[in-house]
């Protein structure tokens, strides 16, 4: 898909697609390219612009509250992550995180364990153009360890999911020399789990990270952090082979 | 360059290179791959590793202070950095930021006003094993941009420059339609500076972020941020043509 | 005024008033002490409870946003305030701030340059009991700043006004040796402006803070910093003569 | 006892008291009074000031690490300590918080276990001139709460120990209706503890907060929160009777 966008208003469209909007009738052709000036029948310039990482996350259809942005970049700044790597990644949720990843060159295996969310997650794959570098599992990540032990080992664990602890158990057997399990936790509790989970199987650099990101207000008046604060998402912890 | 790792130590050699050290000489072969092992002639086994970006962070040959990977990360998620992206960064400095996006994919033409540190950044994309994806040219990138409007746009300015309002003004030359400007600024009049020059450009979606980072200390005695704190880095502006 | 709370519900009320609720008619007797029980007339039971400076942020009539009781506490802690302190209060506002120290056993002189916000103040300072300990006059306190310096000098200056860099001027002339001036200021660039005042003035142990305060949910599904964020109040400027 | 301050230099020192320094000898009259000024047999001037909340945290002997200034204004800030208050406090320490809650007008009484410990806290209230506020109890406590509750009811309970989810059980018997505890707790584990027993209480108003608190640098080259980060404390858990 591609995106369309005029001052405010932004559409999300596949070549050959037609829209009806207030601003007149947009007919997307079927070679558009990034870039290119597509005009509605009221004359209207909309340009044509590849999809970016943050537009996955306003765009996707949701199953849940996906990842934001800043801990995607936050894990891909932790971990590495590069062109080529082999990702595991659960659950797979709206599929942001596998989505980012893929961009950067990643071949990402996720599971999902609800079939109707690993459908709307592969639809998502399809529309941010990843479908080859995503591969949704539907299942659950914990009885397929054996199966995944079995397979070729992986550069990055990538968890969001409450049997985080059970998946970090079988790092040493799923992850390469040095590589990395990122796990995204919201709850103290649960994080201490992980991190037991970690040094129970003797992984390196364990490190737990919680992250406050404020929005700064630059306005006439001055300059300040935003009073409307950005709450907690979910504590973070890497651990490496 | 491949590390090696044996408990709490670890070398960065090269295929074929020899280092003695308290533990015995260790031969690398020319033929190592990641994952094989690698006895020291007493006999202590070390494991090659391929590099990973936080690897390049503690091993760079460092002419600054080089931006941390909690800051890589956070440019690479609100930018949602790609596979094939065109970069453009500048300065340079210790070029773990451009070492982390080739990685990704991206192809990155970075400027560095310093000579000497240009060297030594060209030196550490090689360690990286990037040498291909990452450009660096010796000048100031304020006098460059006549050149860089009449190359191909970029998808992506990461600009880490006291002189980064001055790129911002010609971002819309630069950038394809939705390309990101990413800017690492420390202080907050340097930030009012950045914002106000992307305001004026006509940019879109400007956000201005900090982000405090916390390690949780996971302990026998209970769970807490650390008492020792981490302190601030820099703000990050990001804007969108 | 004295607090009446029944489970959920809480009233501020004077000793012989009357007030028709939902649960009943309350009559609070002339002689009513804290800890007293006063029953509706049908049967709901009230206790009296004293005032306390949290009930002072709730209840007191707003002229505009108070400070919060996490900030006025930042004041009296770096400033230790203490039984007996001559306080220089401005503006006034709401009055928080200055029925606050007073509760403490200040004696607070404060102005307030709008003059139905000021009889505003004074009803809220009979309405904490603090009538006696804080004197607000109404007019702009860098007009009154010759005056000021011919009274007897203060131990502390608060200072929540755009004027606070021309009080700061005057700080070494307004307080006693080792006295302490606590500036509150919405923006970076306004913190500024008084650090480089107390400066010039020669202060000492000049310290600005920020502080971020966020309330922790401690839930069944564990324990996390909550995810609505508290955002920014104000920088706090400290120096000292 | 008086603080002598001359540029960076301060000795605490009382009437009478003679001190040889590099800047000549220092004798302080018996009749010194705050704004005095005392001169070396050499002639370097010291200013003589009243001690403040900031300089008790400073000078006090240590038996610990003392609760820091901005915590102590937070628990004053939250609970609205005033003139008059009657305070429970537990374990003493180095005895800044009660000291602080002294010089606000409280009555505070304080346990400490360890009985040198005590008699230190007893010199350092000594020395900051409250030793009339606050009663050192050598004890512990939890033994000591039938006793408690025979007394008269407290304003406020303010805890930095390991017990204090012991104490927080029998609050609804110690305070006054409206009263306050305030609990300080480093860990999240024992966060939950204390909230847990002050619901099974039946406490009201239930708060946790986590406070950062960061300086601000106003330098030169512009401003920006500090790089050296100031970290965790504790945890403040509020809750009313």
């Amino acid at each position: 898909m591609i995106r369309l966008v005029s001052d405010n208003r932004e559409y999300l469209l596949s070549p050959g697609e037609t829209l009806e909007t207030d601003l007149g009738v947009l007919e997307v052709p079927d070679g558009v390219e990034p870039g290119d000036i597509v005009e509605t029948h009221l004359g209207t310039e909309f340009t044509a612009q590849a999809l970016r990482g943050p537009d996955l996350f306003t765009h996707f259809d949701r199953t849940g509250a996906p990842m934001m942005p800043r801990d995607i970049g936050l894990v891909m700044g932790h971990t590495g992550i590069s062109d080529g790597d082999r990702v595991l990644d659960a659950g797979t949720g709206t599929g942001v995180l596998s989505a980012y990843l893929a961009r950067a060159g990643a071949n990402v295996t996720s599971y999902e364990t609800d079939s109707e969310f690993a459908d709307v997650a592969r639809e998502n794959m399809a529309m941010a153009g990843v479908a080859d570098g995503v591969t949704i599992r539907t299942g659950d990540v914990t009885q397929a360890l054996d199966t995944l032990v079995a397979e070729p080992p992986f550069d990055c664990l990538t968890l969001d999911t409450a049997d985080a602890p059970t998946v970090v158990e079988q790092a040493p057997q799923l992850l390469v020399p040095g590589g990395f399990v990122a796990a995204y936790v919201p709850f103290v509790e649960g994080t201490r789990d992980v991190v037991e989970a970690a040094r129970e199987a003797g992984l390196q650099s364990i490190e737990t990270y919680e992250t406050i990101q404020r929005t700064m207000d630059v306005g006439d008046r001055g300059t300040r952090p935003q009073t409307a604060g950005v709450g907690h998402t979910g504590y973070l912890v890497f651990a490496r082979r």
